[in-house]
């Protein structure tokens, strides 16, 4: 089946032009005027935009996380994925410590069958031994994976240590992936967290007390350091406050290559949601790290604009308002996660192109682009040229929408975004070359999301691997 | 006549793959493998690099300038270009105050119908009236000029006060265009030029004396300012200091949309040259900024890698020893300019890819693709697909050479390079789809250059346009 | 006549201890346990602090300005300086352009005969000529003047442009004198005025949209970058905003001798004032640098603890509501100048101290020590030992009051910290050994207050004279 | 007996007068002019400068470590301190871990007793319990112990892990102590000499590689974010590399209480002495950090000049030729160490106030009274007043002098310093009031030096206290 789109403005992550788009057999077949085909589904795309269908790097769909599993699966996640103009996800296999890497993916693959969207993942390493470094190898080599994630937090569960992160950054520059970080200091957070229960501040404005901005900077600053000595390169996930921006932006600023991503929900919500009477509202919206004081909205802003900040992502991980009240008597174990896969592009498009923060062209890039280049997709994913994977969204500019869980694809029952009124939305999304989502209606199936494979070695790996040669230790001849 | 690439690696600014090109009537016609073609020209590139032909953004051919006229010519001065790799200059038009902007472009316009490789023109405003905004407005609708330039030093000459900086840039703004400096501070360097007089110190040793690195960071950060301050973007050529590099830094960190400029010159020659105790040795590298203290080079080149300086240039303006003698008996009587438009590339490749700086794509963004983008010549140039110009180079990262005087195209007797033992160089360089330079050999003739229209609002003016139109100040009503 | 403090609280720059103080003949005469004299006025100082008296370096005492002259004389103006614990004040001598600086300042002198508190002198450079430069010499030798101010702003009036900033500087650096600046690119703010006017936007909320913060930190960092080319020290006088302390700290970082002033008013109001309806009260906070967004605040906060910022003052230039009635239809005739010498300690003490910003020490060296040691008045001003000059404030660090204009001693209705709520209150004041203020009354008389003289070459000049000398240029022998 | 100084300049940290001091009982008793004394010693200080004594607030006499002890004790190394112008040093506890802190300090004590100049204890914390906890406070309360120790790297060792950083730091924040630390990651160092010597680099040019500036960037971060989050104060020991001063600076600038100390041997020698051919000349600089590129030099002077760097240091650990061969044939077994306790105020002199970077004052504020406010001995030491401790050092600005170990006091073989040519030395030291130190010869005995005091609560923790005080955590009342 093919589909021809017509007389929309094309919109990459460098160029913005007038074109009809034929997709065939899941690629972008042609791009050119007055295109036609004879058994094409056509689409006029007149007035709106095509631009390529959004990824976002950082999800979470059926996670087991603290006693319970996350509410959107792999289905209704990535439903909800594609009713954002979103078409490709990067979730992530988290092994629990002491268990094989390899069973881990396995069992994530399995659970990724029913995706409607396209899907690949980051890897966890929240143990170290020699056979965690052989498994590594097998992934890269076998299974198509190119990153893997570290927990710098949560002390006596995934946390990996600086001892793991060393060994296995260099496991990483080894293999030619790139390592990524949650970067937050797991002893600080344990010893607030247990001073604020024992103070008696028990409830989820206690959250943002036990993870404040400073237990990010460090961590970013850490994994960053780290990475600099070992001449390895590093992404930070979720990047939330000043410090964290301002560290990549020194490194950056320093030669070193590091990449930073941001969540849209840090973009536009601030902490004051935790002083919420509401307990079931303020809980919803515990997740790690946490919505911050707004002056570090303007700081990841600026990040996203002068090039500290490259991806946007959203840590989708849904938990419903009964999930949450697992923590009623203690913060600490509120399932910390939110939604937001579907809402990603619309906040984007509203607080950053209407602002004009961005231009629509650093929009494409921030949402998807950027995000191929990093983990090694491109120009597969992220591009709008020939042969390329007819991943597209056709993009209305001019279409107002309240944002709200009523209305939202996702399986619970907030929103972070509850009432926002944006300008920008998605009005059809194809992926794989399919038309998946039109005018409000999923029409892809369960099952129809193909695994990505990325290999390693992205080109920014060039002046590292350069580097690595140059800089062999040499001992002085006495 | 067609030409057929074979077998090369193509290198973009993005991408790196195998494939063979064929060019036909000045445009690249097909990318492909086994491609072939019955009357093409073929040229085996197995091994060898394909890449964008290169855009120098910054050159004087046969400039006017204290007194005498710069050696290079449009003829020698291109031909020496497509030597180096370079397809494309953009040169300045420089209006005597009072002068008739149009006047002068038609001057610079007939200076340029000898060139070898394709051109086109930053105008310099150097005077105010309400004409001269006219001008501004019919070179842009009629002749294709996008970008102003304005010199903040050369008090009593074409220095551009503040008064003129403010007006002139509220008119770019107006019409989309894009306003560039020359940062320097005229009042500083004029009084450090009178005060070393006085002194008795009256070499070229004088020259870096006369214009420290402040005096650039203080224009630089002034400019940046003023532009910001309206709302105007702004680029800054020729950046050569720390100081400059991190105003660059600042405002792209607060969001202002700034582009800089970085010489290969002053990316590895640094100011112990003045020392020479041979005159016309330490005269030939008089050219302003002056050459500069180590530790400007280090943060040039962390400018480069961290996004800071987006392009590179050489501001060749050849003056031989002769020229250069007119200042004997006084440093601010020696004409100002270096050539190097042939070794730009090869300087580049050495120093910034082969020490693991930068990567093979961002070699290509940094040396051509970059100025397209922001001189709104893309995807027509610094780019390699169907459709694109055919101005391309072959690249040999495997052959060296020694830079000299003795071998450079330039007319002068001396290079700022003499003597630098560089591993990289092009082979081949293709202008407009014909072979213009092989192997040491120019085939192209004089006149083959085509002037380059480049229309206003570039893709980067879209967040400015949007947030002029938000920023309408609005009076409170009492 | 004697004054014995008794058991007071001694608070300095670097210490804090408990201690009887006696004052004789207007200076310190004995610090230490249990003092008694026989025919001194005792002052129970028990649970209070004693602190060196205030010294505010940006005083406007009935100045000729924009057509009228501000309400508070040197009479009202200094009562008001004792009443909130300052004992000096350095106003300013503004010659108009072409006047004699001799002429002027004898003016001044002459106008401040009436002063109840100390005073001294910083003369403004307003035009230039070799007579002026001859004056300045004069000053520094005869006069004890030892700062010299430069307007940055003020086009068609006062402004200094960079060829006078250049010669003035240079200047003050060969007489061991520093030079000031009020930062504000005037050229900008004359765009700005006229182009607000034509879109008829004429009221006070005009003011801040003609002087925005990039205004400022462009003039900062010119006069900054002046100054280090020159070899000068250099002195920026209220500073309200980021960009102008980031100037000021990327230049202490990088070796400058640069200090920064910022006003109490600065501190802690912000632009929202120019959006009130009432046309009168936001006339009043019309002064120059207006008011800024709130995060200004923030930097300026930042600024004072890590040490960019210096010392704190007021600009107090009070015009009554007739006055600013002037700029009824045109917001550029408002007369700039809001008061403050009264409230100034009281604000920074609650804001500051209160707050946690500080400690009582530091407060003590932001009001008075600071001052006193970059002017050159220590330690006769703003220290507490045995000689110094019995300058003290006794301060109540419990008492509590609400900041009014219906209880300022300013001659004018308004104040723009009308309601603010303080802790910790000037309770007596001594000046020059006497009880200028206790409890609420003045005591002082008018011409009670002293000229204070400032010799040049402050310490802080010893590195930039040994530097001076070191880099002197030389020639190379060919 | 008495000590009268005829005729000297004193310099203070913030003034310069010439004056005579009368030292009796151990204090200043009088400072005036034409002083005189029946029975005093008079020293005849004209053309001199009479400046407080030196404090040295890192050195590690008779240090066990490595296997080894450091040759210089108590008494050779408070000697070479004397004759060096240093009359107290601040030396180290070091318990092993698992050891009672008392009891180590009482060892340290008792070894402290041939002590010639003043001396006082920092207490390092290498491990962690309840009882180093309840030890803490005893060593606050009964010792005059207020600055705790910690060392980030030596891992399997003394290292001190987050968890014990986290639990140390609150507990000095309860105590009013000011928790140190020597920051390097050792988790990286630890990989890297491993690697090092598995790639068979096994000589002292490996010691550098092992620990690159990145790794103190890292450790230096992290533990001034952990004492941000914390609330406490944080000062860094041993500051070498730009990375560590920009992140004092960062943190400085956001409002945090943090200090920085820089040795001496870090301002003057660079990495290059580790190529020596000479492997003895080589390991004789082996010490941690290492020392580093020139670029950091630069950078450490301008933290100094700036104010992220407030006190200077030795590290004075003295290992002789044998010791450092015990590393022969594995550079990690070289004792870490080297002296310079004598030398420190003369280099600071040459290449500080010689060269022009800081001012007399300034050189003051850095050798002695910085330390003694930050470790709360200020006024009785650092300070040149009545009353005040009569440590003092009569300082010749016009004598040179070449270092050499040839004619140093220290116990070893070799210097840093070695061929240094200086002007400005000390010409006599008075500790407590005695001449204790005369041109060229110790003169106090071993024994007379005394231990210090430090209270808790030093000035600058005001302000922390109030912020904690503020700061407490508040439940959301639902």
């Amino acid at each position: 089946m093919n589909v021809l789109l017509k007389g929309g403005t094309v919109v990459t992550h460098e160029e913005t032009y007038v074109a009809d788009i034929l997709c065939t057999d899941g690629v972008i077949a042609e791009i050119g005027d007055n295109l036609s085909a004879a058994d094409a589904e056509v689409i006029d795309a007149t007035g709106k935009m095509i631009m390529p269908g959004g990824i976002d790097p950082h999800t979470h769909m059926q996670l087991p996380f603290m006693g319970t599993v996350a509410k959107d699966d792999f289905a209704t996640g990535t439903a909800a994925a594609l009713a954002g103009g979103t078409t490709t996800i990067i979730d992530f296999v988290i092994p629990s410590p002491q268990q094989s890497l390899l069973e881990a993916y396995q069992q994530w693959r399995d659970w990724a069958e029913k995706a409607h969207s396209n899907y690949t993942f980051h890897v966890a390493i929240t143990w170290w031994d020699d056979s965690v470094a052989s498994e590594m190898e097998t992934l890269v080599e076998k299974h198509g994976v190119n990153s893997f994630k570290h927990f710098m937090a949560y002390k006596n569960a995934i946390m990996a240590t600086d001892d793991i992160l060393v060994a296995s950054f260099t496991k990483c520059l080894e293999l030619g992936a790139i390592p990524t970080v949650h970067a937050e200091n797991g002893e600080l957070v344990y010893h607030l967290q247990n001073k604020l229960l024992e103070q008696g501040v028990t409830g989820p404005e206690a959250h943002p007390l036990s993870r404040p901005s400073s237990v990010e900077g460090e961590a970013a600053n850490r994994a960053i350091s780290i990475a600099k000595t070992l001449g390895a390169p590093i992404y930070l996930v979720h990047v939330s406050t000043e410090e964290a921006t301002d560290a990549i932006r020194y490194a950056k600023d320093h030669g070193h290559t590091v990449f930073g991503e941001v969540l849209a929900g840090h973009l536009v919500v601030d902490d004051s949601v935790y002083q919420d009477t509401d307990w079931g509202k303020a809980a919803a919206h515990v997740m790690s790290p946490p919505f911050r004081p707004k002056h570090h909205q303007d700081a990841l802003w600026k990040g996203v604009q002068g090039g500290a900040l490259q991806t946007t992502a959203t840590d989708h991980c849904a938990f419903c308002a009964a999930q949450k009240a697992m923590g009623q008597d203690d913060f600490t174990k509120i399932p910390n996660g939110t939604a937001g896969v579907e809402e990603r592009m619309m906040v984007l498009w509203e607080k950053g192109v209407n602002d004009g923060k961005i231009t629509p062209n650093e929009f494409v890039a921030l949402t998807s682009t950027n995000t191929a280049k990093i983990f090694n997709m491109y120009p597969q994913k992220g591009c709008i040229r020939v042969g390329a994977d007819a991943d597209l969204v056709v993009w209305d500019p001019n279409q107002s929408r309240t944002l709200s869980a009523a209305t939202h694809k996702s399986a619970i029952e907030h929103s972070i975004f509850e009432g926002m009124e944006v300008q920008g939305v998605p009005e059809t999304t194809l992926c794989n070359g399919k038309v998946a989502y039109h005018k409000g209606e999923i029409r892809s199936q369960s099952g129809d999301g193909r695994y990505i494979d990325r290999p390693t070695y992205a080109p920014f790996y060039e002046s590292l691997r350069k580097r690595k040669e140059l800089n062999q230790p040499r001992a002085v001849i006495r």
